[in-house]
């Protein structure tokens, strides 16, 4: 019968690499997801490789780190961490090059406008006269800023400047408890892309190119590596799955995240996104 | 040759009823449109019927008509004022009857929902027990209410309750200087409604419910009345003008608001929304 | 309890006024709604006011009615159609007056542009001459032209010329047996419309104007009818619900179309889309 | 000045790597773009490594060459050619694996689903039994099958069956005079995708998947090459500048298709999409 669940770890071990979406498989608004830590211990007994894909760009892969680090998750290291910030900041030093850029989001998210030759300018902080020299807009997080006069300036920011608008997080919104979610700066990217009627750059999830970031670093590291070495493990359809199958990769949906057990088979039917596998969760069995 | 600027008092002349949009038609950001006191003189002696047909849902028409007041605008009545929060109060009459109302606005937009059997919460006092209780969410005005946690909440309102969303103002924007815009419920309304995947109820042209409204108002005062009898005057062609041609009125395009001289023809051109007549503002000349 | 089934009589019985939907509610795919007589028997014996509101413009309320009578429903006259092409053809003749006007439909739906000054052209048979000449462009019904050329010829119609597109069915799509579906008029609509990039006007529920259209010839019939009177019976929540609702009138969702008796519940909830009323059918017991 | 035309020799020899896009670049409606040639000889001369990177799914790489060599352009090999219907099939490869793909296209179209495993069935002759088998749909070109039978078919194998439904060719429409366009498959899609709710797989630009694609086959012939190096040209802001951009390349706006001389400024500050360099065309000066 299709779309059974299955156990974690029997598929887990016929992929040499696995890569790991954050929240709601890692961790949830909760804490680590439970017994989430024997996984990582298994990975490493086991020498595979693996990396956490992740569409937050509120924090520095360090600082993502960090907050792992804290929750009692001692074994991921920020160089495993692959965020859809590190596009962003990588267009910015392909594109933009040198000049003021505006964004909405956290001063620890504005680690992704670290660059010679780039200025950060908080959105709240941007005077009419500046506008006139911002290069580019950058959207990063829903929180550090105003949200009235950070939305209102970005909007007439566009309407006067022909400058490139990224969205370093794809996604609408977040879960911050078991049944509430918050608008995310994707969200908020919507809103301010159908007013001034121009096509943002977004980063993310399931647009392939995280994925292909992802891989550049694996090619170099385990040259001749083939996509079908690789297992994507997700709990969300829209991002983490069809992403993960449209770039070529096996995938796993897990359930302890936004995807609930008792609509897993729903979601699949009505959206046609199908995952390789189902399991309960990322979790290693004791 | 189609789309030539004409005169406004040849052609006001001919229509017994004229309806006029607010802002962009009578006032803009700077005040009044410059000589639009004459038009409403003229409106008197000419004993022409007239109504204000406004998407503005922040204010009662009573608060509206004192707005004209100050500005030196003494003609216009509460009375001659339909706005789309008008249509958002009848639903609610008609449709909720009774319960707790919760609402995105000012204190004064709140007058929309003023009405026996009817309690108006403040989206950023509604409690989390509360949301139990509330039998509708209104979006009225961007003003009032705290972004952050109005927005939030209005989400986690909407995925818990199968409740009506009812927005009195469709407009996604509105101009707060000669090139600035500041963003309206309207917008706000599309980025909750995307967020919830629930369809909203919308009141306010160009949707055909408000100029049926006013048209109501007219058939009582004029038994007989026929839509040849009456022209719209506005500067939006996708509120003012494609709802009054939807309607089947006649309509005018002034370019004394979003709609401006140097690209109203690539406008008419792109969009398809053809008014009837097109005068550079709603002025009778001395 | 909330969204509990009831009986159809008792409810029906308390309102002077019934407006029906057509497909789904009084036939489907398979022929009548089984029962279905005699809920007009006793809509005739009660002496109650009905209408049945479509959003089938393929052919004229005559032919929809003998439609009816072929299928031994003999009751249903044309003065008691209301179909979204009346209101496209009020459209005409208010707006447009005068001219070529192209259509894509069967001929038995140019019924709707037969007006005087008005000249109906097939889309298929418009020549690239006859494009100069042409004042709008109707949607009235998917079949009667071939699609690549009258999809094509729509869309660069509606590129050289800025003149009004109506739609006179907004529905994407109608059931054709009891799993599968067909592209509606209003589906081919969203294509050339987002093609074009141009806003086209749409007639049929759940827009406001087919409810006012209705509205209008009930108020001539007996002054001082309030929308309390009036029920209105559906089996689509998207269109007979919410227009429905939106016009302010009490709603009744039937389960013998659109809408299953095994996920009305999801969809209510899903939508916000909140009738009335729950029946199985529109059906008199025996 | 910004948005200068400038010549296209000169920038054209800073770059080792030239991608070009096809239609609108190196042909149109009218045949071969003039001068084409001797760009071609120039950049056999000046040993530039050269990519066609195309939209166009309706034929293989070898068939498109031939097309080329028809209109008298001899130099391009199939090699060189990249098509987003190539993305298809690895997708195919990769994911679907076996069993029968049914698919909207021409019989040539049908080239990507070429693998072991896979069996092409056209759409229309697809029958009511085999969508029980059916792994794939995979929309390739808007020729080669009936709209009503195949459009209707797709979407109903799409109700009925949880399977990706695979776009080889992003674009809405294609142009087929100086002044008419055609709808393209990628229309079709948006047609079949929104009657259906479900989010289908779209490869080509301006997607980053297609570039990627590129970059490998860059790679493996000249490792250590940069982004830096290559330059992507083309005549469609959404799609050749807006992809390129995104991929981190320099960008190259030809204005001898899509965006013409008197309005690319227009587009431009429309958009917010903005090439680095904006020229004629991408001919070499004699």
């Amino acid at each position: 019968m299709e779309f059974m669940l299955e156990e974690f770890e029997p598929i887990a071990s016929q992929y040499p690499v696995l890569l790991f979406d954050s929240y709601g498989v890692i961790k949830s608004s909760k804490g680590l997801v439970p017994g989430i830590e024997r996984t990582f211990e298994w990975l490493k007994a086991e020498k595979k490789e693996y990396y956490i894909i992740t569409n937050d760009a509120s924090r520095s892969p360090k600082q993502l780190a960090q907050g792992f680090h804290k929750m009692g998750l001692k074994a991921i290291q920020p160089e495993r961490i692959i965020s859809s910030g590190m596009l962003a900041k990588e267009f910015l030093n392909l594109k933009v090059r040198k000049g003021k850029v505006a964004y909405l989001g956290t001063e620890d998210s504005a680690h992704y406008i670290e660059h010679r030759g780039l200025e950060a300018v908080p959105i709240n902080d941007l005077t009419d006269e500046q506008m006139q020299e911002v290069v580019a807009l950058v959207l990063l997080d829903d929180e550090g800023f105003d949200w009235v006069s950070g939305i209102n300036k970005s909007v007439n920011l566009l309407r006067r400047r022909a400058i490139p608008a990224i969205v370093a997080n794809a996604d609408g919104a977040y879960p911050v408890s078991s049944h509430d979610v918050s608008v995310a700066i994707g969200g908020l990217s919507w809103l301010i892309e159908k007013i001034v009627g121009k096509k943002f750059i977004r980063f993310g999830k399931p647009d392939a190119q995280i994925f292909m970031f992802a891989w550049e670093i694996l090619q170099s590291r385990f040259p001749g590596i083939k996509k079908k070495d690789a297992l994507m493990i997700g709990d969300t359809l829209q991002t983490d799955i069809l992403g993960g199958n449209k770039f070529g990769l096996d995938t796993m949906l897990v359930l302890t995240g936004n995807t609930l057990p008792q609509d897993y088979l729903t979601r699949i039917m009505g959206t046609g996104i199908t995952p390789t596998f189902i399991c309960h969760a990322a979790v290693v069995e004791r």
